[in-house]
């Protein structure tokens, strides 16, 4: 039915007589050059480079040889997928034959069955022009080692190759933790799965699930079944799908560690079992945001049994040695409120609320020891005197990190990597786990110090921007855990950010396309491309503000319900194009004047900038969604003419009158107002301009 | 852990008296705006707007009231599911308590249990400021309905609303289908669902799945496993897989009839089967495109044996009245080599090649019609005489449909509507199965025109690209065959598209995302964003060469194992900024020359045009995906320049003297050529502009 095939199968007259893998064989091959640079991320702890590249084409093999075992076949399938993507070669199966592969992967022996605290991850990974070996003493190095082999994979003038390198690798700490909070928005499982994918690509090893919270209690308890059917909106993991979400971690060398928050952030749990609170109930799921006053009853045995008996199930299903018990933010109204609760302390000698959770955190300790499991909580849970197989989550910081350390307790350190806030990747990036406090620590108390968690709390998180709310920026955070504190040029981070960000999309996860199905929902589906292109130009340069701000700058009090359709959730939370601007800025003022490829690099952006709000404004008049952000397109227009003005004084080595800087300076300082929670990135930069352009002769 | 959550709760300090609904219900309320235009895409038989709107907020609710069934609480929950993504508003479970629903819906009765050719998809929608109403005789209607309903929703100044309109609406075409070949190359299960999504979106009613190929057979038999065991490199669908797929479909409102393509276009079959060919094997899958020498064997009564438990089996699997035997492209030459088959051609006096596939053709539809199915065959299959509830798939035109209407056969059309030749929307769209020799067919001829079918062949499409090579141009096509022969505006088609184009990303196809990847593929991940920018604005302006050029520019023999992950794979196949470009220069020619807002945006386009190739030299250093291209980037700064001169001739008055016509115009000739496999789309336009420069006062 190929109405010109049939002329073309008869006019080509070509005989077959080669083999198709012939006929490649046939293609003059230039030798491969090296790529230009090496975009890895982590770094490894110790890397050569040496001449030449080994071509990667249709020809590609990889074979397993030494210890076997399926997740190992599992693993370098996992491999070639990735690496059709990164490629579209169709390449051949993995094999079991050293004798012609391009990789040969060994693996001296298994790791442990239960993926385990501090089990060797390291590798080391031989490339030639003539092919690549990588050795590790388990699956665990093979499974990093894999995904150091995908980073060098480039595209080149000669086709696609990996530049010759002679990597020896291994992390710098045991626990490099992504968790992120399916309690306040529930996030489905193939979400949760592309995110492990993500991990796995940057080495992370452990996946911390906050399971239960005010707002939802997300797994599924055969015992006490009405913690999910009343307690999350029906938006809950089954059990199955837990085991199988674990498998799927396991395959990818990382460990999963489920968190029951408690004796607070637990109304979810209250909905059906009231008779564990410290108040009268009935309660309901919350749905808004902040510390809210229901608490377990810490003085009632009902509390413990209900706990004992949930706790035995859960480690049935979460086979990891750790287990997460919360712990945070307990806020002790229901408590005062509670006349037997009262009694209790004053029987039990507990003088405070601090000291009557500290009696609970010692229960709830007990417990989880009594299943076999070791006890990770947030600060609070540090008492002097728990078990020392305790590990503590700080989302304080260094300072109490290091507290924990002199006594002898294991400590993980998230203050400085919540994904949530809004900070830029060179910001957590500079965050250090042995910092601050922590550096001050002997070696033995070092020692202690097991790494780092990043946070996603997902309050203003979904399915649809979440990936944005954690990638790139957690591969940096990534970088700090496995690579040596010396590894801290924000800049060579960032270069090597750009490239692993394309390689994330590339294993499908959305932090670069979500984006324009948000816009277009802002934008309607009637927009013109003038008019798109306009909002997209300014979504490109603003960013959510930061930290806690979002709250207390919502024009309504914000819930679980409010729809995440505003520009402010549309936005990643670094501008690439607002840091892209800066340094071209930096770059321009540090540069003589003279250097005019770089000013008309920034006239060209400035000029449309200027002009981007005219094309916005007939949005407006379409779009409630486009019409709440009118002041950013504004301010954007009026700081981009600003710049422009600044530009051709300086190109001109002519100062800006007095009235022209205070004028340029108000309009700077109303641009630098954050309006419907965003910022107007380029603002500072721009500044920056205006004050170089400020002063007589500002050219060197 | 929130570090500053504790003390924003207590600042706030805000005593929760009033119940959410209680505030949204506080909020005000402007009364919404209808939008400013209807983008219904197909367009209902009959539409009348009235005045306001229906809002659309976190309140919508919809109700199932008349026959129940389970077909009819997915298709709410999917409407519901497709208006929270174009909103991001969380909405209310569907209920049947018509009470307070905004949109009530009504459907009479059952439709077939199987759904059949012809049955009623009509529906009546009734939007008003206070609610909405969907009435139909059987769920296939409402279905149909409740994705006008989805298309009326869109953003205002106030909020989303659905503006007041009243429609009645039912197809002008009973088939309307789209084709796939799964067999060239192998689409997966979850790609061709979303495609079927974007199918129920546009109302298109069959999908018809080309399973069986000389590059492979793609579903599972359990009478003859060597089919796919051998012939399908281990890509085929499970029997399970195609029960899933066909409840899917029937949801959807839409029929699937399966294709096995015989007695040619079958090599992947004989692998596992060599003794029903003609030839005496062995054979293997073949890797190439075109027209192939195996076919059945069409005297041996094995072959018919073997059909009739296959085809036996088959039709236990797909439910569908219809059963699809191809019959196209035999070449004949096993046939001519077999001395066997010639005596057979002479004992039973068969002239020619063509009579002894009609003897083959009769015998099959024989089979088919003793397991209780109708045929569909391609043209070659119709032969007078056979029996008349045979449907003619004609990929030769409306000629030898109106022959075989004439002669009182059905028939369905699919010449004009092949997505894989390039074609624009609006080329395919101007093509009616009602035009041409059809038009002169007597109104019960007519009636024998069922229809008609897209077809995506897949040699140079996959799982990657495929969704951009179907969308949105498929939807085109979908109007065609739905609404009247007078909806044929292209100017409405494409402004209406464009819109359905956004909905159809909302709904999960990846036609405007997955370019991203494969440009990122070529640029590598170390790419500038300069660089990356200049690539893009490349991709973004061409488009593959057309028809079955591809084929006969290759640089080297394609086959199925040829990476895609050239350009000409990666941009769509109708540029829709050159589109807008060549709008936009009309526009200016048509125009007083002193538009200058026109003349402003044409010179912006033109000038980033004319510098895009520095930018882009930059990457050709770097991948020879990109150098690929090289000619194509000069070609279009060149016309970019040469466009600018010919704007400022046009706009100055003055005409270009006629060396600088010479040099112009060769540099378009230049840039007109199609180089690897590229057409610069602007060219033409950009040849008008020299056209009317070229010419002494050209302004009017």
């Amino acid at each position: 039915m190929r109405s010109s095939s049939l002329a073309l199968a008869i006019s080509s007259g070509f005989v077959l007589v080669i083999s198709l893998l012939g006929m490649f064989l046939l293609v003059p091959q230039a030798k491969p050059q090296a790529p230009v640079s090496l975009n890895l991320m982590p770094q490894p702890a110790s890397l050569k480079t040496s001449t030449g590249a080994l071509r990667i084409d249709e020809k590609f093999t990889i074979a397993l040889t030494g210890h076997s075992e399926v997740r190992l076949d599992l693993a370098a399938e996992r491999f070639l997928t990735q690496l059709h993507r990164q490629t579209a070669l169709l390449l051949a199966k993995p094999t079991h034959d050293a004798a012609n592969a391009t990789l040969m992967v060994h693996a001296d022996h298994a790791s442990k069955e239960v993926q385990e605290l501090g089990e060797d991850e390291s590798y080391s990974l031989e490339v030639t022009p003539s092919g690549a070996k990588l050795n590790a003493a388990n699956p665990l190095g093979v499974i990093r080692g894999l995904q150091t082999f995908l980073q060098l994979v480039e595209v080149t003038p000669d086709g696609f190759a990996a530049p010759a390198v002679s990597i020896q690798d291994q992390p710098r700490f045991a626990w490099r933790g992504l968790m992120i909070d399916v309690s306040r928005h529930f996030i489905p499982l193939d979400v949760i799965k592309r995110n492990i994918d993500g991990m796995e690509a940057v080495k992370l090893n452990v996946f911390h699930l906050h399971l239960s919270e005010n707002q939802g209690f997300r797994v599924e308890s055969k015992k006490f079944p009405k913690l999910q059917e009343l307690g999350s909106d029906g938006l809950y993991y089954t059990q199955d799908e837990v085991r199988d979400l674990i498998a799927y971690a396991r395959d990818r060398g990382i460990r999963v560690v489920p968190e029951f928050d408690m004796p607070g952030h637990s109304t979810a749990w209250f909905v059906g079992y009231p008779e564990i609170a410290s108040g009268s109930g009935p309660y309901s799921i919350e749905r808004k945001w902040g510390i809210f006053d229901p608490a377990m009853d810490p003085t009632s045995e009902k509390t413990y049994k209900f706990l004992d008996e949930l706790i035995g199930e859960m480690v049935k299903i979460f086979p990891d040695n750790y287990f997460h018990i919360g712990g945070d933010e307990v806020n002790g109204k229901e408590w005062d409120a509670n006349g037997k609760i009262q009694e209790f302390k004053k029987s039990h000698n507990l003088k405070s609320n601090e000291d009557l959770q500290a009696y609970f955190s010692q229960r709830v300790q007990k417990i989880v020891t009594k299943h076999g499991k070791s006890v990770v909580g947030w600060d609070e849970v540090f008492i002097p005197g728990v078990p020392k197989d305790i590990v503590i989550q700080s989302w304080r910081g260094q300072k109490s990190l290091a507290a924990a350390a002199q006594q002898g307790y294991h400590g993980i350190l998230s203050n400085g990597y919540y994904l949530d806030l809004g900070w830029s990747a060179a910001r957590h990036y500079a965050v250090d786990p042995m910092s601050g406090s922590a550096a001050d620590l002997s070696a033995d108390q070092k020692k202690l110090i097991l790494g780092g968690e990043s946070c996603m709390w997902s309050e203003y998180v979904n399915a649809e921007n979440v990936d944005s709310r954690i990638w790139p920026r957690n591969a940096a955070i990534a970088e700090r855990l496995w690579s040596a504190q010396s590894v801290n040029d924000p800049a060579s981070m960032y270069t090597r950010l750009d490239a692993v960000s394309a390689r994330l999309e590339w294993l499908g996860l959305t932090h670069r396309t979500y984006h324009r199905k948000m816009l277009q929902r802002i934008a309607g589906p009637a927009v013109t491309p003038e008019e798109f292109a306009a909002l997209k130009a300014l979504a490109d340069v603003v960013e959510p503000v930061k930290d806690y701000t979002r709250e207390e700058t919502a024009p309504a009090e914000p819930t679980s319900q409010t729809p995440l359709n505003r520009l402010v959730d549309a936005v990643p939370l670094e501008s690439d194009a607002g840091r892209h601007f800066a340094e071209l800025v930096d770059k321009f003022l540090a540069s003589s004047c003279h250097d005019t490829a770089t000013a008309t690099l920034l006239r060209r952006q400035l000029s449309a900038w200027s002009q981007n709000d005219a094309a916005f404004t007939a949005l407006e008049q379409k779009s409630f969604l486009a019409r709440e952000v009118t002041a950013t397109s504004r301010d954007l227009s009026a700081v981009g003419a600003a710049g422009l003005t600044a530009l051709d004084a300086i190109a001109s080595g002519t100062a800006l009158t007095s009235d022209q800087q205070s004028r340029l300076n108000a309009l700077a300082a109303e641009a630098a107002k954050p309006k419907t929670q965003l910022l107007l990135i380029p603002t500072a930069a721009i500044k920056k301009m205006i004050n170089a352009a400020s002063q007589p002769a500002s050219c060197k």
